[in-house]
């Protein structure tokens, strides 16, 4: 393990991440809302304490391993939603204890967008604007984690896309390919917000509200500027075009990189994908069960109505972003509990979006589909394929451990919540909340997690790590064998 | 497919199994209970249709292939839980529709224990005693099914036992050698009964008590005489003995035959066996989390009280018993979730146990540790070995299938019971205890099902089945392939 090396490059996120907090700043300044100073602050301690990591190692430049990733990458979302707990804890209004800003701050960078603030709409500009801008880092830091480093670490069966990502990968060496990936990744990205931005400004925000929305949109984090989230809008078109964006925010963008890379455009890429495939089918799906149920319980007035709130929330929640217009965990019958539900499958790998992921999903019913099979022909060999390609064994039981281990983890935080007393089904509904990346749960956390205790708060901080890192990136540092040698 | 073989088969079980109505009839006239008359009825009916299914086909001897197996098992359980339904559609005391009716017979010979009825104990002893006979009787054929029967049809890994059980295995033909099984393992069952009823009458339970409760002890099945369980003899002793019947029923039946088989006793087998002492580490985990809880916030007044408590709800909970003393669903913090997730992991394979069974657990959690070996070492080559024997991938394959189809059956069933109405602690504890082959489960359904709608109580009767046939012998009845040939 290159310890100093790996501090070295801390040390730098750090300092980098502290600029960002200027632009906040800059809010204020614009808005003169007084928080300016607390984000001064914030700028400063962040930027000393990450050069105070880096000044003592700065020579240490060695070529980092495959192996010393998992820590890297657990040290970026862990230091960096430490730090970017800074301003919560500076600012006067809205006044937050240790637990509050760090669960604010790492709901935003695991781009969950649980939420323990009430009164949205009365805080400070700079404060809503960073929140929204932290899930946006954070979605930017989720697609160059999918996309370039995941499948080199082989993550629950990632390696799957190991030889579809752009660049050579014939080697062990990450650093130089990591970074030619990650800036066309973040052009896409970048392009994208700004697409969604406009779209949101014609379509009737502020110019603030479209910025701040863009962000947490293609982050598919879920935080908003107002209490009442997307609802607040009341526009029908405002929810369309949300949708659209999720869902291009929901495909892997290893896809988004193929077509729009140097051969011009090719949208192709998308429908020959298998996962886009499920992954647009499922959202099929759910909208025309939630319209059907709606429609006939007549829920809303007008079947106009009740189409567009199906579309919207079943998107919302099943690509994992969590906005909400109406409180769709009020729906008739099964309906709040098969969305939440559906946030277990998630986005498409590589994507910013939550849950296990489209793929994963897809093979394991694949693979259910195969034992079948054999049932009735035990003599029979079943190749389990995706599109036209065979999917190596390797990958299936990769998945499989990925899926396992998800379950375990869930049932612990489980277990762990209702130990501090929370009631069942809130609990069961924080977990999925937060380890899927979602957001909003059912129950006492239906809307936001302001009531839940400080040692909940923290165990769902844990969840959304373990959500995020995709389980086994931070479990593997739990290991022996990952310490020896 | 060879229906009208098939169809003579069914019909001599039916026929068989009218036969066992008698004994309740016996019972019937012992007590003077006047519910003899009802049981002979049931009986002349059961007899008949059984007759009338076999008459027409009893030409149709011809051999049956390993690819029919999984519709006499289907049918077995679901001809005979129909059938055994019949004394309670026809009793007028406990007076119950059809769905409770259904629910009653299938709850009791799938050994799930959970009931529909209370006032047990002003019931008429033919009404008890059937109940419990229901259970021993299913017991039986859950041994049969799971030792001889599942390991032929390969079902969610049990291929793992083929090599083990005993007899020749090497063509696909069926009859004999289960034929040979089956007796070795009622002789074994029964003697267990005999030892456990023994146990019981000594320690203080009446003749009748100690029949009945022996019966749903070693069946795993969780039926009482009495609306407090086990509650009702309010004795230590008699609290431990059903402990350890339940745990020897747990162990593989298969164990039990090479243990006790030609050669003289050879307990080393048990302790040889890598589930049989996960199976006891689990059951010691639990009573050691239980106690502690349960000391600690002083629940009962002495330790002894608080150690006697524990052992017995941790075991008859998690070996899927769920026979009940105190009301474990009002214990503090999360020992009832603990316990009621427990039953996932259920009894050995090859058990009357339900839930998962600890084998496939086992297994998950062993290819879980690969995985992450595997991140750190991603050229080395782990194998997953059982004791000194390395597993073939394909049975690893075969236990993922099998965990994604019960994970999908959950969800199913507990969205549908959640669109019948039903609140949603009470749905998912329902699926749990009736998937699970359980029994009790949480919230409303925390004592008895008598409370849920009609339509609930189906959906939890296929539960049960589902469960009970481990998910892929009636998954497998529904695809395209298993009709085609
Ligand atoms: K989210
Ligand atoms: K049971």
């Amino acid at each position: 393990m290159q310890f100093r090396a790996i501090l070295r490059i801390v040390g730098l996120l750090v300092a980098l991440f502290s600029v960002t907090m200027l632009a906040p700043a800059i809010v204020a300044v614009i808005y003169k809302d007084g928080a300016g100073r607390d984000f001064i602050s914030a700028f400063l301690i962040a930027l000393f304490s990450g050069l105070s990591l880096w000044f003592p190692n700065r020579y240490y430049k060695s070529e980092l391993k495959a192996k010393d990733g998992f820590l890297i990458v657990v040290l970026f979302w862990t230091v960096l939603g430490s730090v970017g707990s800074l301003p919560f804890l500076i600012s006067e209004q809205p006044k937050m204890n240790v637990a509050e800003s760090f669960f604010e701050s790492f709901s935003g960078l695991t781009t969950t967008g649980a939420t323990v603030i009430t009164g949205l709409d009365n805080l400070p500009k700079a404060i809503l604007f960073y929140r929204q801008m932290l899930q946006w880092l954070g979605g930017m830091g989720i697609i160059v984690l999918a996309v370039a480093v995941l499948p080199i670490l082989g993550i629950g069966g990632m390696q799957l896309y190991r030889a579809e990502t752009p660049g050579p990968v014939k080697d062990s060496k990450m650093t130089p390919r990591i970074a030619e990936t990650a800036k066309a990744l973040w052009y896409i990205y970048l392009c994208l917000t700004i697409a969604c931005m406009l779209a949101f400004w014609l379509a009737g925000m502020s110019l603030f509200d479209a910025i701040c929305h863009s962000f947490s949109t293609v982050a598919i984090g879920g935080f908003s500027t107002h209490d009442a989230s997307m609802g607040f809008f009341n526009s029908p078109l405002i929810n369309l075009i949300t949708v659209v964006f999720l869902i291009i925010s929901g495909f892997n963008f290893a896809l988004h990189f193929a077509a729009f890379g140097n051969h011009g455009m090719r949208l192709k890429v998308y429908l020959k994908d298998p996962e886009v495939r499920a992954f647009l089918y499922i959202q099929l799906a759910l909208t025309v069960i939630c319209f059907s149920v709606l429609a006939a319980h007549q829920t809303y007035d007008s079947l106009e109505q009740s189409l567009d709130q199906a579309l919207f929330q079943a998107v919302s929640i099943s690509t994992t972003a969590g906005f909400s217009t109406t409180s769709f965990s009020d729906w008739p019958l099964f309906l709040p509990v098969l969305l939440v539900f559906s946030s277990f499958i998630g986005g498409c790998a590589g994507s910013t979006g939550g849950g296990m992921k489209v793929i994963r999903v897809l093979l394991l019913n694949l693979q259910g589909f195969r034992e079948l099979k054999r049932l009735v022909h035990p003599r029979a060999i079943y190749k389990i394929k995706l599109g036209k390609k065979a999917v190596p064994d390797k990958v299936v039981e990769a998945v499989w451990g990925f899926f396992s281990a998800y379950a375990l983890v869930f049932v612990i935080c489980m277990l762990a919540l209702i130990a501090t007393g929370m009631e069942e089904l809130s609990a069961f509904s924080a977990v999925v909340a937060t380890l899927n990346n979602l957001g909003p749960g059912l129950g006492e956390v239906a809307v936001h997690f302001g009531e839940t205790s400080d040692a909940s708060k923290w165990i769902l901080v844990l969840a959304m790590l373990f959500g995020r890192l995709e389980i086994f990136t931070l479990l593997v540092l739990f290991t022996p064998v990952y310490w020896k040698s």
